[in-house]
């Protein structure tokens, strides 16, 4: 698929409507397949009580639903700005082809989005994050995975 | 808030019981307040066709719901396992306290899921990942930031 200008436009249209109409922080995205809008995603973290409720994550949602699927292979997302690590780790468990935005994660954090920050953290080795000291329980919870691993019928995602 | 072992074995049992009925991965988690389990959360991304409905976000979508509130300050998140890069930013933009986990980001891997690959890519400078060159409608979308810092009346989160 190439790239295609008036989705991102779609998306940056949405990004500035439902902002001015209350619904959240000013972000909009849309999913794309076959040269066809098949997701449409406006933040709504404010409106809905949903700190997860961020536009690609919505546009994934919505996207997922019309399709009946979990996998977005075959489609790519156009977001009005770079998205956050929240949203791309979603585009990556959603297995979108391809994401293309507008605006920067530096734009995001001048307009006072701490998408940067965030990146920073993320990147850090896991030691300085917040944890408890050691690995509490962990072999109790490597049951589940153990469980996991014998079930010949799960669905992998 | 003191860690206690009892909630993270809450998550472990969700991680095991909601998986071995087919509703998706194995995790669970369950966000606390006040030493009280505020919402429940475990992989639902095939059951519900929804890529993002991992174990944490859905917990702390319960919790925000049950609390009618976006920022979950004065919570806590108790998690089987090390949570990946989406619902490690989640935690990050529910303004959660803490969060305590069991199985760690290797042990998933070895279970077949890759967050380690995800952290790594998300460590790195925004360049190598995919994107159009250049900035398209950047400015466009800069609209969207420069109404929201206009607008007086805006809900930060």
């Amino acid at each position: 698929m190439a790239y295609q200008e008036a989705f991102l436009r779609e998306a940056i249209r949405l990004s500035i409507e439902k902002m001015e109409a209350g619904e959240g922080g000013p972000f909009g995205a849309v999913v794309v397949k076959n040269g066809a809008v098949v997701g449409r995603g406006w933040n709504r973290v404010t409106s809905a009580n949903d700190p997860t409720a961020h536009a690609e994550v919505m546009a994934i949602r919505e996207a997922c639903a019309a399709l009946a699927t979990f996998s977005l292979r075959g489609c790519e997302i156009y977001a009005s700005c770079e998205p956050c690590p929240m949203c791309l780790a979603a585009i990556h468990w959603a297995r979108l082809d391809a994401c293309h935005y507008a605006a920067t994660r530096h734009d995001a954090a001048e307009a006072g989005f701490d998408d940067a920050l965030l990146y920073e953290q993320l990147g850090r080795a896991p030691e300085p994050r917040q944890r408890p000291d050691g690995e509490p329980l962990r072999d109790e919870a490597l049951e589940a995975f153990r469980r996991w691993g014998a079930d010949p019928g799960r669905t992998p995602y």
